[in-house]
C-alpha cells in the first residue's frame, strides 16, 4: 500500500534546522506565521523597559531587589517599572518573592523560561556593544 | 621595578567571558554602563516594526523587495514601514538598492552587521516560538 504524504510543513522554521555550512534557505519559511505566533511575546519584549529589567538579571541566579531596579532605571517612572515587572511576572519570566519584613522586601528572580530568554538576549546585547557608536566600529 | 595595576575592568561584561560550567557571575558587571552603551541600538531594535522587517530577512542572503515587505506587514502603515527601512539603512543594518526600471524596483539586503544581528535575533525568535501560548508550554 502506498502512503501519499504531500503535506508541506510550512510551520517549521528553517532557523530551527539551520545548517552552518550551507546557510539556511527560505524553504518552508512562512514569515506571516512566525509573526502571528510570536506577536504577543514580541510586544512584551519590545516594550519600553523590558530589556532594561532583563539586562540586570543577565548571568545571575541571585534575585534582584525591587529597589535595585529603581536605582538602575532612573530614566523610567515607578509606574513603568512596576508595569513591566508585573507583565514579566504574569508571563512567567520573572518570579516575585515578597518577604514579611519591616520595611517590606520584594525581589525578583528568573524562572527557567526567563533564564532561556536572557540567554538568547545576551547575543543581541553583545551585538549591540560590538556595533554601538560609543565603542566604534569593530 | 614593580608595576601596579589595579584598574578594574568594569567595562567588560561577564557575558563576554561566560563559562558554561560555572555559570557567569556579576563580577565586574555594570548594568548602567551596558544600558548607556546600548541605548541607541535598543531604541531601534524595540521600535514597532523593526523585528517584523528583520524576520523576513532571517536566513537568507537574497534581497527582499519593498513590495514584499508591504505585503507581509499589512498591520503597519506605509509610513511606519518606510521609516523603519530608512532607519535600518541609516544604521547600516540594511543595504538599499534601487533599480532603474519601469516600474521602479527597490530591494533590501542585510549588511554584515545586519547579518550578525539577525543571527542573534534567531535565538529570541526560537524562544518566542517555544514559549508562545499558541504552541502550548513545552
Amino acid at each position: 500500500m502506498e502512503t501519499i504524504n504531500n503535506n508541506k510543513k510550512i510551520s517549521e522554521l528553517p532557523i530551527l534546522r539551520e545548517e552552518k555550512e550551507n546557510g539556511c534557505t527560505l524553504e518552508g519559511y512562512d514569515a506571516l506565521l512566525v509573526m502571528s505566533e510570536t506577536a504577543k511575546m514580541r510586544k512584551l519584549i519590545t516594550k519600553r523597559g523590558t530589556l532594561e529589567v532583563l539586562i540586570q538579571l543577565c548571568c545571575t541566579t541571585a534575585p534582584v531587589r525591587h529597589k535595585q531596579f529603581r536605582k538602575s532605571m532612573k530614566g523610567f517612572s515607578t509606574r513603568t517599572l512596576s508595569n513591566r515587572l508585573k507583565e514579566l511576572e504574569k508571563s512567567r519570566i520573572l518570579e516575585r518573592q515578597r518577604y514579611n519584613e519591616i520595611p517590606p522586601r520584594v525581589d525578583y528572580r528568573l524562572t527557567n523560561k526567563g533564564q532561556e530568554l536572557v540567554e538568547s538576549i545576551v547575543g543581541i546585547l553583545q551585538w549591540m556593544r560590538k556595533w554601538s557608536d560609543a565603542k566604534g566600529v569593530v
